[in-house]
């Protein structure tokens, strides 16, 4: 596999970005099949690969200019910017010279990039972002959208049932996934106007699995769910709201190595289900741990059949 | 004051509620300035008095018959159970018999009992239900709506701003509370519609004190909000989310008080704001200490000054 990795991109960027590449070059298994490709200041990564002795490991090295910050405004950043780390990325892995491409820069330029240039899968209305979110018994299932759609019709939340199942699995191999809806009440009347027309769309899809509504006071406790669906600005919020749980665990001092299911830095990040890409988003305050999982997330999704299985289902919904 | 209490109310009335009262007429100085007024089963009441020797404290025994379930459809049980307990709290409220009335029964059917018979307070949109919200420092925050409005309008979360933040001074002794808007970003362009919109219609208000908004990544921070604006969906995830924080805090039997902000307990429940009543609505699970902090919050809102400064106020800014 090929894994673009946008070195720029990040609070804590180029080191945090770079400490995570030697992460995993020299500790993982997966690196001696695997060829990086890094977006970025040469003369700094040149450096970093000198002194670290990293120059037997499988990497190219791409040179870009004029990088995008992460306050910056986005589109005029995608616009204007062509040499910067996230647009020669993206280019890059639309001209199939990689297999995935992954940052943890402006989040906002990134997509802005993303959606600009790759469409989504024929059929699918809206892509979107998902994020694991722990249970109790340590696993995780999958929330989406969390992010990309603040504003969702019924329709779309049917479908991102779809995307969720169907990554739920090709990339975590969990057979005939189970689909619930964040809700505020259990019964099926409960709701916004948007859930309750979304529980009966999703009821009434042969293609979804759904067990019902899901009350986030059981969020965290042990549910059936291996799919949870929301709009974009709900998933946010409670995606946002479980980080403040572990920050807070941390600031406490609680010393229980399960809360540690909470850290991000598991994962890495989240990617845009629905595109002709693999594009993965980073934590904006990403780690080198941080970006060392999301350097074998992005493997672990190039190497499944999740945009195949996209394709697919859509093709046949539409035909 | 005179508070009357629900005592068929809640998953495990009467008797936890019976409990509640006795820990309350036994235990806490506000009990001999305060009579109960217990809407119940006369017979089970009679003999838990008897059997716990509350013959002497400061209570009146209101016979209900025909009591609502917890799962029974509101509406039709609010119309034909003139009988129940909830009804007749709600009738004798009405009748200025009682000074606040509460329960942890049926919410739907407190709810439309509440609304067919109490008008919102003159110039009101739409009244509202808020919740403590803990923070890192051991305070609270009020967070409002949470869940009597799940789909809202921009001029809903508006006036949710005004009503916070007098609840916030009038209650909590709070001077020019601090008003933020709960969000999925911190610039003012961020979230959905409602929350973009709303944002405006804040900043621009001269009567609020808008601090921008809350990403729940900062909610058990030490963030500055005195007042937290939601509509009662979002709140309502957010407000549950947080339980089942404290329940997974619990299951894992950490050893650490600090996360007792997060029992319900403490406070009981909620009150409705708007309405020009003082009706308190209690957790379904509610235990004898819940109940106890319940009729405890009653009274600190019968006695403040809250409802008139809502007139006060909504009677200037309409003329």
């Amino acid at each position: 596999m090929r894994i673009g990795v946008d070195v720029q991109g990040g609070d804590f960027a180029p080191q945090a970005v770079l400490d995570g590449v030697k992460l995993f070059l020299t500790e993982n298994n997966k690196a001696a099949e695997t060829t990086l490709y890094l977006f970025g200041n040469k003369r700094i990564i040149d450096n970093y690969i000198a002194e670290n002795n990293l120059g037997g490991y499988n990497f190219v090295v791409i040179a870009s200019e004029n990088d995008i910050e992460m306050a910056e405004s986005p589109t005029r950043a995608i616009a204007t910017k062509r040499k910067s780390s996230i647009v020669q990325g993206i280019v890059y892995h639309q001209n199939g010279e990689i297999d995935a491409f992954l940052s943890a820069g402006n989040t906002g330029a990134l997509l802005a990039g993303v959606m600009s240039t790759v469409k989504p899968i024929n059929g699918i209305l809206r892509p979107c972002i998902s994020s694991p979110m722990p249970k109790f018994d340590g696993t995780y299932g999958v929330l989406l959208d969390v992010g990309l759609n603040a504003d969702c019709k019924p329709e779309y939340l049917e479908q991102f049932a779809i995307l969720g199942a169907i990554y739920a699995k090709e990339v975590q191999n969990v057979e005939n996934p189970k689909v619930a809806l964040l809700n505020i009440g259990e019964e099926p009347e409960k709701g916004n106007l948007l859930t309750k027309a979304t529980h009966k769309l999703l009821k009434d899809n042969p293609h979804i699995n759904f067990i019902g509504n899901l009350e986030p006071n059981y969020l965290f406790c042990k549910h059936e769910a291996d799919v949870i669906v929301s709009d974009g600005f709900t998933g946010n919020i409670a995606l946002k709201e479980a980080e403040s749980i572990y920050k807070l665990i941390k600031e406490r001092g609680v010393k229980d190595d399960f809360f540690e299911i909470f850290n991000y830095e598991n994962y890495g990040g989240t990617s845009i289900l629905g595109i002709d890409a693999t594009v993965l988003i980073g934590h904006g305050h990403s780690s080198p741990v941080a970006i060392k999982n999301l350097i074998l997330h992005a493997i672990e999704i190039a190497e499944s059949h999740v945009r195949e299985s996209f394709k697919e289902f859509f093709a046949n919904a539409t035909n």
